[in-house]
């Protein structure tokens, strides 16, 4: 099984309200069908433009506080227009030949402090069972300290990946994988093995790159290392054609991390 | 707590693909406001003519046989159209100042010969508690027995009726009630307050109303009957302003089921 983080830049630009890449999730579709039903998938894609600014604007992370009863109805927009986006992945899929199917995160998790303490993945087991690629998204959750928040695609993968033990996870970026600094400074040089002390190093110099609602590289690189016990993780971009084919066949590709 | 069935019939017409009864339901919406938060809500509404299309044309309800592939790509077009009715749905009671929150059927239950066999439940409990109403939905599902099925909105009715043992059940319809017979034939008479042995009888004589995918009144009688023991269960026409109100205070409307 392969684990395969869309990230929210790659399907959509963050500074267009409600952009999606078509043309790349297209090509990420064509390169998924071609390992498609003998590896099995499971996706998670993150907010991009439909996520980030309804959790923004209705300030979903501070909790059920304040205006109790505008945050619940933003609480429920916010899902709304995730599910929007969910359906713009899916529909790309199908078109493919690819029988994606839409979970929705917020129906099957909880939270605290932004990790997941509860999840109900026998209809996700049962999904795969079957032949489908069960497609999760970043999303809203109720949770158990401050009420609502947000619960980013990043924290379901390595969720997931804890459950079921993929073989490989990739993470699927705008960027080339992980630099030695932000990619955006020059000098910044992109890592292609990345070990157990290397992010450790990275983590401490960190703010290595754009910081997002959801957390940004450095969660992103404490999740990986908990990953990278069991399964090979990929760090790659997205939007490059044949890079997620790379990543699957387990050639040199981004950044592999290695402990 | 209430649990309201919204008939596929209410909320949209049958004959006309993809239709909403926006109307109808932002009158639905406002009778809830008179009652929440004090009395807690969970909703549950068909396909309609966006559910019952799609099942047919992708046959979801033969299982996953035949052509698998398709079938694959159908059960997702299926639920993905179910989406959109939730979304309306839901938008519309946002628009009316209600907390309401979707919860994707699929992702939560399994079915076997048609009926739930399982179902997670717990974040549907915390949505409760944090003062949400959770909307569900008559949707596609992974079945132990044929693979995938069409589960339907009186099945999830029955099966939370069970767990939460609501003070009332109010099923909204697209006539008065249940009658001596199929109310569009001449003589039919709106059955006030139907007993056990009332309900016997009809299921003997039955075909009382024309048959949906999903199992028509015959069904939802059988259903009645189990949610009954615990539970006022009431059958009223959604379309007519204030029934609903009425129902929920208890009020004489359409059919009341004593048991």
């Amino acid at each position: 099984m392969i684990v395969i983080k869309l990230g929210g830049s790659v399907i959509s630009d963050k500074n267009v309200p409600y952009s999606f890449n078509r043309e790349v999730l297209e090509n990420i579709a064509e390169e998924i069908s071609q390992f498609y039903p003998k590896e099995s998938f499971i996706l998670v894609h993150g907010g991009g433009s439909f996520g980030h600014p309804n959790a923004r604007k209705y300030k979903i992370r501070e909790g059920l506080t304040g205006d109790v009863k505008g945050k619940r109805i933003g609480f429920s927009k916010t899902h709304q227009a995730m599910l929007k986006l969910n359906d713009l992945i899916i529909q790309t899929f199908l078109e493919k030949g690819l029988p994606a199917y839409s979970i929705s995160s917020s129906s099957i998790f909880l939270i605290e402090k932004g990790e997941i303490v509860y999840g109900e993945l026998e209809v996700l087991r049962k999904l795969l069972e079957k032949g489908f690629i069960p497609v999760l998204f970043g999303d809203t959750a109720v949770a158990l300290d401050k009420g609502i928040d947000i619960l980013s695609g990043d924290q379901i993968v390595c969720y997931l990946a804890k459950m079921f033990k993929p073989s490989k996870v990739v993470f699927l970026m705008d960027v080339d994988g992980i630099y030695t600094k932000n990619p955006k400074e020059e000098g910044a040089e992109l890592i292609k093995e990345l070990t157990k002390e290397g992010i450790e190093h990275l983590l401490e110099s960190s703010e290595s790159a754009g910081i997002d609602v959801t957390g940004g590289i450095g969660n992103k690189l404490k999740k990986a290392l908990e990953i990278a016990h069991y399964s090979d993780v990929y760090f790659i971009n997205g939007k490059v054609k044949e890079n997620l084919g790379k990543a699957i066949r387990g050639e040199k590709v981004g950044t592999r991390i290695k402990v």
